[in-house]
């Protein structure tokens, strides 16, 4: 265990490396940092043994230490999670660079021009749990948005992230870049968690990516800004003038396409209209997949093999094949729920009408609002945003899936030609 | 003065209050907005002889306490500046309404379309010094944008505040529109400025607007995101390859056009290839102008009339007409210097260099980076936002001179006709 003094020391060195590292890295070209990432690629797969063995110090010390089965599978590298992280270098050596983009220029009054120019935030944090694959994910972002990045990924993994890490130091350095770019905090020491989250002077944002008591316990000791969710509490509204057909097929999307993620559907609202076609269907079909359901009394009598919902329901993220169901009275009411239940991720109306769906997008004030879609398209993929390092509920400066454009900021530009302000 | 339990309880009121507020405002039409604040304009006019009885309450308890008259006059309000006020809100109620607005929507391979829509931030609290026309000119943006807003103005102003903030509550309540979207914490109670910068679960963000020490003090303890900038120590950088007539008109403008705003040029850095011929003529002209210089060794051996600047100059904000000016020898130099100095506020190069501008424009990491232009138009007027609430060098949310899109932020929308996910 180090001394208090010497975390601060930890930190003091890897932030001036970081700074400086994201000081060159703001301006490097496009070209350089994509061959970067394409190296790194290139030498993921060539040291796939390395980084296997290196990974299999931290299977055995998990299984020493008692992970279960879900957390070992989580931890463990194989051959062909490796190529997947390769490829996921590839792909982001393959999207279009943020940095430099010019945008918005228009001419004024005064003969001047203002627009946007898109940059890099600076030095990013991630701070993450057992997936190693994050690893190479979060660095690749950060170095292809032109950021440098200091990556404290959970201590169970720390072989097999130092193995990953040093691949990345390894390609940068071959390609002419700051090694610093990418730094791994090489201790298991959880006070330099507290120092990361602190470091003001040397971190410009922190991305933490885990369990909702994780994110809790640094939103509430950060003073770097922090870019996170918590919950992923998701509602499906099937309106009045809803194509059943389509709402129960996007209620077992939704729900069951896969269980244990943050833009699941946890509450289905039904418009008390439509529920007595509606809710014996959408009942067959989930139980069908799989799923069991909790009820209001309304939902009840319509489903009586319908589990009583209690309040508590309302406010819970499942994470798993359960589905809390409540007939409303309009839309209103279901839009009030939402506010009172929900947690700013994803909402959506099944609805034909356009007055609803309207109200719907606008009222609902979650990152994402849809309509006549599954809640399950709420992924940087899905939004073309080609790789995603997070979902933010905040509402500062980034909002849903965070891609390359939410790792950078932008400043303004003015080209004049000599204009004085009169 | 109140004790700590009662001055939570404030806040705890102000603060549900806002909230309710928001969430009115946020789905408001612009026309109910416009009419609020048109409304506040003729009442501002209508009850200009109130407005300057409050005042002269204000103005009588300064001359008690000794303001000096440059705080006198921040303070005074005249027929015409509540004329000015009135005008200003009905400026705002002329720009577009950014709520609502949706961008960027593009068809995804999976079939759905997906955009952003911008929606207000929530409650924004706004903490200033002595002009009392702030109450009238941020409320007005915050209400546009379809927020609520907390103003917690200046002890010295509190009377002519309270009568301001009065004209704008009736204005919404005259309108359908709630009340409490515009709230005057009433009360000179230093703690509530604690508890306001705290309150994460009522208010979104802190916009502070005020002295140096002001906006340190808030933002060393705020919860609530803070959007600030501390200094405007901005450069204007006189190339190899500038035209020096441009330059000289430049440097007069950007030093002398008002000396007491942020926007002011407070360093001069020149060429070393020009300085022969540019610095006598420049500091001439600023001679002419009122300024005094203060150089660097090589400047002073071309001008010797300038003061020797200091290692304290470089990086002083004057807000005065006073100007340090240094010889560099390359643009690299000019780069660093800013770096080094700089307070990420706005910085300017002289050019016909196209290289040289794009580097510059490129590589200078602040809110405004400009060609060919004074550094006076860092100005959400001139940059054509209409208005300003202020203006951020930090790098989070918005950077810049702060409009109506910096009160607002973004949601994703997705629009589908039943697409599940595959």
């Amino acid at each position: 265990m180090t001394t208090t003094h010497t975390v601060q020391q930890i930190m003091q060195q890897l932030g001036e490396q970081a700074r400086q590292a994201a000081g060159t890295m703001r301006m490097v070209d496009t070209e350089a940092k994509n061959s970067a990432l394409m190296k790194g690629a290139a030498l993921l797969a060539r040291e796939k043994q390395e980084i296997i063995a290196a990974n299999a110090l931290d299977m055995q010390a998990g299984r020493d230490n008692g992970l279960d089965a879900a957390m070992l599978d989580r931890l463990e590298l194989t051959a062909s999670r490796i190529e997947a992280m390769a490829l996921g270098l590839e792909q982001i050596a393959a999207l279009p660079d943020p940095v430099g983009e010019i945008s918005d220029l228009v001419f004024r009054p005064s003969g001047i021009q203002v627009g946007h120019m898109r940059v890099p935030l600076g030095v990013i944090g991630i701070i993450y749990e057992s997936r190693p694959n994050v690893t190479a994910d979060a660095a690749a972002l950060c170095l292809k948005s032109g950021n440098a990045v200091i990556l404290r990924g959970g201590s169970e993994a720390i072989h097999s992230n130092r193995a990953i890490a040093g691949v990345l130091r390894r390609a940068l350095l071959d390609c002419g870049l700051p090694q610093d770019a990418v730094q791994l905090v090489d201790s298991t020491d959880r006070a330099l968690v507290g120092e990361l989250i602190k470091a003001e002077k040397y971190v410009d944002v922190i991305i933490p990516r885990g369990g909702k008591s994780l994110i809790e316990r640094i939103s509430a000791e950060a003073r770097v800004p922090v870019i996170k969710h918590l919950d992923g509490i998701c509602h499906v509204y099937v309106d009045s003038a809803a194509d059943l057909q389509m709402a129960t097929k996007i209620a077992v999307n939704a729900k069951m396409h896969r269980t244990g993620v943050c833009n699941a559907m946890e509450t289905l609202l039904v418009h008390a209209a439509v529920a007595g076609e509606f809710l014996p269907v959408m009942a067959e079909a989930l139980d069908k997949a799989g799923a069991s359901l909790r009820g209001c009394a309304r939902s009840r009598a319509l489903v009586p093999s319908m589990q009583a919902a209690t309040d508590a329901d309302w406010d819970t993220e499942y994470l798993d094949a359960i589905l809390s169901v409540r007939v409303v009275d309009s839309l209103d009411e279901a839009i009030a729920h939402i506010a009172a239940h929900g947690s700013a991720h994803t909402e959506s109306i099944i609805t034909a009408d356009y007055a609803a769906g309207m109200r719907f997008l606008r009222e609902v004030d979650s990152s994402s609002v849809m309509w006549n879609a599954s809640t399950r398209f709420a992924d940087g993929f899905e939004y073309g945003l080609g790789a995603e390092i997070g979902i933010s509920t905040d509402r500062l400066h980034v909002r849903g899936p965070v891609g390359l454009h939410g790792l950078t900021t932008q400043k303004w530009i003015v080209l004049g030609h000599g204009e004085i302000r009169g």
